[in-house]
């Protein structure tokens, strides 16, 4: 490990930044970027370093000691993460296209630092793209038996190893367990602005109430639908020439945009959770 | 009247522009701007017309019989108004000085078509304003009976001669018998991003869940809550980093931007209503 | 021929929308949509219409002696296009992959109505891409003659029928022959927002001043390097934490997306150019 | 003096933030809030420190040595500005009312940590606004000797203690000797979206061209015309349907948001500025 991110959450109390990166200071630790925020009404204090570890003058039990060793005097959560190494993600997607390639293409240019071990579905639609690609396909169709199904994904992502799960367009509403399994680290793309416009044809709704805008979210999935924090929305303006087929394409652009954006700063450890929000040091 | 705008709503049918506009040009009628649009799922037609009348070889009779005619012709609705003629446009307030002194300053400044005989709000607080600009001021105070206000406020909207009513963060719910005498005549601003967050306290309900835009909407006032026809939304970015306060602020920014430009569309007559929907020729 | 598109640029006159369109309806022509527009300061009169013509009762050269009969009328400029035929484009690229491969998966998916006969480059680079997806791939290196290799696309932009050009990040000038045989036939994107960055290494200058925005521009080519007729243009904010290079990646991904629109726009016949500008009915 | 604002820049080095904010610490200096940034091809660090000093063991002369002491070590540039104490800010303008307006409601409103000692034109024609808000008016006609008009305002300056100067629609150019004298304190509003359309006439140009956006650019001056460090920009989208007239229009609307972002940011001590470019930490 050469390099670093701490992400630390604690009740806010004088001295933290310059007791904790003093350590990192003693310890040879570089700090190579430093953000932090504190949330005044709660008074909450996050902050996120990369740093660089290299010269570093302990061994990963001393530093794991000393982070310990923190999370006590503080009274903090603290996390910290290989920036370098590679995640594994899987994609589970159903049927539509456009977001899968997105995420391989630019995993191919280098742009998402991350491993794509599966791309998993209860279709064969997307096979191609995913052979394509050099990408093992898992087809698990859901027949009559869901809890199955799921299982079968489960033991996938285990084996695999699966640090992050993208939903790129996955139809499929997850179980609870499943969700529990992999807190914070199931990333969905709403098909619509969020919190509006949640549940089925949303671009049907939308359409009806002749909106000016149409967006997309991408969040955290939990166990309550469509609810999980989030994590980056966009929209674009519509006026009233668009049909509910050209909403939907325009959905789809953002959607895809915002998706990419999203992995993108879950995979540099850029997010902080704290309840139902997210703090992104961007 | 030299300049008048005609709406026209009806089945699609095959001819409606070249009928209607031959006839107007028989009638020395001379189109200015035509804008029309089919909803092809519905198969109905939407056509604005602004034209000038000065050398029209029909007096004001004989206009509206001819109007008449194509109403029944074409099964159509056809409304017309007074292009250049200023609409009597009242403003509803509570304490909130911006929105109320933008449509003001931009009434002066010659972009708002319109005359604004009646600042009316429920507290004192915005007399001043009204003052400085020489508009007259009413304050209705709700007290224990809110109906014997509104019947005051309905009273002055009726001796003004009142055409347009914008309720300017005018922070009382309208009764149904108040906005059903002014159908398709009251633009509300509405302190969030329409469908999500109706109801109180928005920006802190939008806080809670991290986010990462913030938006208004302006729209008609039916008697349903906050379900009106929507004219015009807006969003901005926004990140962790804002309170709920600066959300609020960000917020109003849009709101005051946003209820302009629904006023000036209102004014300059590009809003055709159908069903829950605009449509909007600008 | 079934459906038309009707592009008419003539000197403001009394009567056009009327004259014309009674034409039409007489003839059996049955206009699905019409847009116009006056540019009051040169009194220019702008005028689009899409029409079903399965039923005129015209024949071809009835048709064609109608059009002609119109401009003389009006002193016009007329031009129909055939609505539904596709049109033949070609894309010349060098070695980026992004907003070529777009291209070619909205057109798979039905979003372009077009066929793309060739993919032509002076380098080797993207013929994996053409070749994934059943497309003819053209290499003309352009060695020490340069002459010599526009002649030989040239050639072949004639053996194929192409109607229009699409440069995708083609990192050449064509000569101003060469534009001149495709007149607003080719569109080209911009990796800027013009008419600022024009000329190299937009996003080094764009860095060094310190920016708070990229955006790119698609437009038509004409021999006055980067000064053609703006079809579509978009921004991004950006901030003082992206390098050169994210600002190059954030800029590509506005360049994907704005030559796409260009492209549907110049496609779906929606674009009228006067002067050095466009005017483009959505 | 309560809470203290640092703006340190120096060569990046190991350690700075852990020393910096360890002695902060020691000093009984806390840390309100820290961002900080290394330009990594040039390797500078930037960093914003924002501190109370309540209980600060150090005296006025103390503080300063600490300063002093740093920016020693560190080959620093640091300076430091008391984050309560309002800043003195001079308004100069010419006739255009909208931007001058905000700036005094925003002020008011409580938004902008400023006095506004003086409002300066070359013109009569704003006395109005500043009467009404009771600020003093300064009218400095230009006459034919615009040297000794600029040494008026610049005795103004002198007298009323400014410290920041907007230029707020302020149509003339200021000499290279006034710019010299309040370097980094003079704040222009640019009528368009720099690097473009520089010069007179812009929205003429623009509209010429048949530009897609209209933008607007907050900058400091120097002695280069407008060329100075960019502090925001903003667009909004047009069509072929504007007339030069409302581009303008359009166009002031963003210029007013553009320049008070810019001020606010100002007022806060959130700009860092090295060479050209602005380091803004939001």
């Amino acid at each position: 490990m050469n390099e670093v991110v701490i992400h630390l959450i604690c009740p806010d109390q004088k001295g933290i930044i310059a007791r904790f990166t003093n350590q990192l200071y003693n310890n040879k630790i570089n700090i190579i970027s430093l953000e932090q925020h504190v949330e005044s009404d709660e008074n909450i204090f996050f902050m996120r370093i990369h740093a660089d570890i290299t010269n570093m003058n302990l061994d990963q039990n001393a530093f794991s000691d000393f982070i310990n060793d923190f999370k006590k005097k503080l009274n903090a959560q603290i996390d910290y993460y290989d920036y370098l190494k590679p995640i594994n993600m899987a994609i589970l997607c159903t049927k539509e296209e456009g977001p899968v390639l997105e995420l391989i293409l630019k995993q191919k240019a280098g742009k998402l630092n991350c491993n794509i071990p599966a791309i998993i579905s209860n279709h064969e639609s997307l096979s191609d793209v995913a052979n394509r690609h050099n990408i093992d396909y898992y087809h698990f169709p859901i027949a009559n038996d869901k809890q199955n199904q799921e299982e079968q994904i489960l033991n996938l992502l285990h084996d695999k190893k699966i640090d992050l799960i993208v939903l790129a367009r996955y139809m499929q509403i997850l179980s609870p367990e499943f969700v529990s399994k992999y807190s914070n680290q199931i990333i969905n793309i709403h098909h619509g602005f969020l919190p509006a416009f949640k549940g089925s044809k949303p671009y049907h709704r939308a359409w009806e109430k002749g909106v000016k805008m149409i967006g997309a979210t991408a969040h955290y999935v939990t166990s309550e639908l469509d609810e999980g924090p989030i994590i980056e929305q966009d929209v674009e303006s519509v006026t009233h020439h668009f049909s509910v087929n050209e909403l939907i394409e325009t959905g789809r652009d953002i959607e895809r945009k915002v998706l990419l954006l999203a992995v993108q700063a879950h995979l540099e450890h850029k997010i902080l959770i704290h309840k139902k929000r997210t703090i992104i040091f961007h």
